[in-house]
C-alpha cells in the first residue's frame, strides 16, 4: 500500500459532515486516522477527537504529537479525562506526561485511579532514557503453578488490556522472575502441562535492569530476536516490559543521537521542524565554537612558515585541497570504526587488526590519490593554469598527501576506539573532530616536505 | 543479563567432555550456541556443530557467519544437509544462498525437496534488497471462510513449522489477500465466530509488492507497528511476510548504509573486520578522487588571489579556520536534514520552513562565532601571536565568517532536498561534499570582504 490519501476526509469535514466522517475514521488504521488529525486545524481536531468512539479516541491518543495531546487535555471534562488515562497504556501515559506542563500532568494524575497514579508516578521517577522510564507495565504473568488450561484462560480474561499477550513471562510467589513463555509454546502444549514444564529458563531468560540504558535494551532484542524485552528490578523482581515497537523507536532515536554527536551536535529529542530556532541554535554553537578557537593552532602553523609561503605563493593554494582530502580520508575511517563500535561489531580488543587494515588501505588509497594528482596537476601546468610548476613541487604535493591519508585513517581509526576505551561515546570523533586534527598534521606534513625537497 | 561467559564451555571442550558439553549448550539461547560456536577454530565448529540436536543445529545454522555455514554444509552428509535445508526458514536459506559459491548452491538445492527448492528458487530471482528477496514464505494463512475454532486448529497443527503465528493472513479462493487477523483478536474472539468477522479489512490492511524497496517495508512496520509485513505480487496474492526481527536487521543496515554514504563511501553488506583491504580501499577511493579533483576550483580561487595574498601573508592564515567553520556549519545541518528526510519528518514540501528556519539559525551561530572570533584573534594580537593584525583586518575574518556560516547553513539544507527532488539519496550531500561545496564558496566569500576592506 503506498501512502494514504486524504482528500474525501477533507471534503466531508468541510461539507460538515461529521456522521458521514466518523463512518470512514472508524475503518482506518489508528495511525492514519492520527495523521489526518495532525493535518487538521486544532478546533477541527478536537472535534473530531471528540466524535470517536470512546476506546479508538484512546488509541488514536497515543500516536498524536505531546502538543496536541495537551491541547485534548485541556478541552475535555474530567470524566472524559478519566477514561483516557485508565484507557491508555501506562508507557503512552508517561511519553506524554514527561513533556506537558506541570499543571497538565496534575490534572491527569488526579483524574487516574489511585492505582494508575500509582504505577505511573513511579515510571516517572525513573531516569531519562534508562529501561524503567520506557516500559510499560501491561504484561501477561502467570505463577510458576499454573497449568497451560488456566493460563490460556487467565489471558482470555485479562488478554484486551495487556500491551502485548505473545510473550508471557512466569513468577514466583515473590514476583521474581523465573521464566519466559512464548505465547507460541503455550498454545501448541497439551492442556494440563505445566507452565514451568516448557517455559524458559535459567540462562536463557533475557531481561534488563530498571536502570540499564534504553540502548542496552535495544541491542538485547535485536541480538536475540525478542519481542518484548522484562524488565526487573535489583531484587530480580519483573517489574515491567518494553515491547518491540516501541524498541524500534529507541533504534531510531540513538541512531538519530549518534548521527546528531558525529556532526557535533547536542542531541535533540523533538524532530527538526519541531524545534525552535534558539535551541537549533544552542545545540550547534558550542562545538563550532571549540572548532573555531582550536583551529588557531593551523593558524600557527602557517604563520611559522610565513616565509616560506611568501616564496613559494603556489603552495598555499593546494592547502585546501590536501587538507580536504585528508579530512575526508579520516572520516571515512571514523565513520566506519564509529558504526562498527555501536553494533558491536568492532571492539576495542580489536584495535590492532583494525590499524593495520587501516594502514594498507590507506596506503592503497593514498598511493591511488598521489598518482591522480601528480596527474591533474601535471596536466594543469601543461596547460599552464596550475599554480605549482615544475614537477619537484608536484611531488611535494603528492608525498604530502599520500602520508596525510595514512596518518588521517590512523587517526581515524584510533580516536573513537581510546575514547571508547575511557567510555565516553566514540561517535564524538566523527568526521568534524578528526578533519579538525588532520587539518593541522596535514599542514605540518606538507611544510616538512616542501622544506626538504623545496629549500 | 550482562554478556555471557563461555569460559566453563571453552573448558569442556578442551577436556573432551562433549557429553558434558552438549548438556550445557542446550540449556543456552541459539544466539548464544552460535556466538560459541563462532569463537572455536573452524575443526571443533564442525564437531560441536554435530553433537548437537538436529533441530537445534539448524536453528543455531541460522544464526552462524556465511564462511562457516559454507564449511559445515561442505562437512555434512547429503541426509543431514537435506534435514537442514527443510528445516530452516526460507528466508535464512536464501540469505546464506546469496553468498555461497555456485557449487554449493547447486548441492543445497539438490538435497532440498521439489517443493522446498521451487519456494527458494523463486525467492532467490527476486531483486537484491526488494521485499521479495527478505521475505519467507512460512506464515499462517486462513481461507475466510473458517471459524475461530477451525482456525486455531490449524495453528495447533501447523504452527510449529510457521516463522511466526502472532500475525495470521486471510485469503479468498484466488489466495488474494483479503485480511490480516492478529492472534490476540483470534483468542480473545468466540469459538463459532467467522474470521471474516474479526479481521482487520480493506483499507486497514498494510501489504508491500515482492519489487517494493526493503526500506519501505521497515518504513511500514515502524509507521504502523507491525509485528510482520505480508508481501503480495502484481495481483494482490499473499506470496510472503517479512517479521519484525528481519525488519529491524534492515533498519540497522539501512541506518548503516546512510552512514556511509554520508561519508562518501560505496556502502557494503559485510562488518567492517570480514572486509577485506582491497574491497575496503575501493570502496572509499572513488570519491576521495572526485572531491580531490574538484577542489581544483579552490586551488584555481586562491590563485587568483595570489598577488593580494603575497601582499597579506596573514590573511592565508585564517583559510583553514575560516574553511573548517563553514563546513562544520554546512555539516551540521545536512545532517539534520538527510535524518528528518530518511525519517519522513522533513519532506520536500517543508523547503522554504528549512531554509528559513536555518537563515536565522546560522545568523545567531554566525553572529556568536563572529563575535568569539573577534575576541580570539583581538587577544592573540595583544599577545602579539597573530598574523592577522589591526582591527580591520580582524574586521575581514569575522564578516567573513559570519556570510560563510549562513551560506554554509543554506547549501547544507537545500542540497539535500534539491537531491531528494530529483529522486537520488539525499545522504549523499553529508559533510564531505558539503564541505568541498562549501570550502570554494568560503574563500570568494573571504577574498570579496578581504578586497573591499583593505584594498
Amino acid at each position: 500500500m503506498e501512502g494514504f490519501s486524504f482528500d474525501s476526509l477533507f471534503e466531508l469535514l468541510e461539507q460538515g459532515n461529521l456522521k458521514q466522517l466518523r463512518e470512514e475514521l472508524i475503518d482506518l488504521n489508528v495511525v492514519d486516522i492520527a495523521e489526518f488529525l495532525e493535518t487538521t486545524p486544532i478546533d477541527k481536531l478536537l472535534l473530531i477527537f471528540r466524535i470517536l468512539p470512546k476506546s479508538l479516541a484512546a488509541e488514536v491518543f497515543a500516536y498524536l504529537e505531546t502538543d496536541n495531546q495537551a491541547k485534548i487535555v485541556n478541552s475535555i471534562t474530567d470524566t472524559e479525562l478519566s477514561y483516557l488515562v485508565e484507557e491508555l497504556y501506562v508507557d503512552d501515559a508517561v511519553d506524554f506526561l514527561e513533556e506537558v506542563p506541570a499543571s497538565v500532568v496534575r490534572r491527569v494524575l488526579a483524574s487516574a485511579t489511585p492505582q494508575t497514579r500509582e504505577v505511573i508516578n513511579r515510571v516517572l521517577k525513573y531516569p531519562e532514557n534508562s529501561a524503567g522510564s520506557v516500559m510499560t507495565t501491561e504484561m501477561v504473568e502467570f505463577h510458576n503453578r499454573y497449568t497451560v488450561r488456566e493460563a490460556i484462560a487467565q489471558i482470555r480474561r485479562t488478554g484486551l488490556d495487556k500491551e502485548t499477550i505473545y510473550t508471557c513471562y512466569v513468577i514466583n510467589d515473590h514476583r521474581k522472575l523465573k521464566g519466559v513463555l512464548p505465547l507460541r509454546r503455550l498454545l501448541l502444549a497439551e492442556e494440563d502441562t505445566l507452565i514451568k514444564d516448557i517455559m524458559v529458563e535459567d540462562e536463557q531468560v533475557i531481561s534488563v535492569n530498571t536502570h540499564d540504558d534504553q540502548e542496552q535494551v535495544a541491542d538485547m532484542a535485536r541480538k536475540y530476536d525478542l519481542l518484548s524485552v522484562p524488565v526487573v528490578d535489583n531484587e530480580n523482581r519483573l517489574v515491567g516490559i518494553i515491547t518491540i515497537d516501541d524498541i524500534v523507536d529507541i533504534i531510531e532515536e540513538e541512531n538519530t543521537e549518534d548521527l546528531e554527536k558525529m556532526a557535533l551536535m547536542t542531541p535533540s529529542e523533538e524532530t527538526y521542524l519541531k524545534t525552535g530556532v534558539f535551541t537549533h541554535a544552542k545545540s550547534r554553537i558550542l562545538w563550532l565554537m571549540i572548532l573555531m578557537v582550536s583551529s588557531t593552532l593551523t593558524e600557527q602553523i602557517i604563520n611559522g612558515f610565513e616565509n616560506s609561503l611568501a616564496m613559494f605563493v603556489g603552495l598555499t593554494a593546494c592547502i585546501p585541497m590536501l587538507m580536504g582530502t585528508g579530512g575526508n580520508a579520516g572520516n571515512q575511517t571514523s565513520t566506519l570504526i564509529i558504526r562498527g563500535l555501536a553494533l558491536g561489531e568492532v571492539t576495542v580488543k580489536d584495535y590492532f587488526r583494525v590499524l593495520w587494515k587501516e594502514v594498507r588501505v590507506s596506503l592503497i588509497c593514498g598511493g591511488a590519490l598521489a598518482v591522480g594528482n601528480f596527474a591533474r596537476m601535471w596536466l594543469l601546468a601543461q596547460w599552464g593554469i596550475q599554480p605549482v610548476s615544475g614537477v619537484t613541487a608536484i611531488l611535494v604535493v603528492c608525498i604530502a598527501m599520500m602520508l596525510g591519508v595514512v596518518v588521517a585513517k590512523c587517526i581515524g581509526c584510533t580516536l573513537p576506539i581510546a575514547v571508547k576505551l575511557i567510555h565516553l561515546d566514540p561517535a564524538l570523533m566523527a568526521g568534524p573532530m578528526i578533519t579538525t586534527i588532520v587539518d593541522g598534521i596535514s599542514l605540518v606534513i606538507y611544510f616538512a616536505v616542501a622544506r626538504m625537497l623545496l629549500m
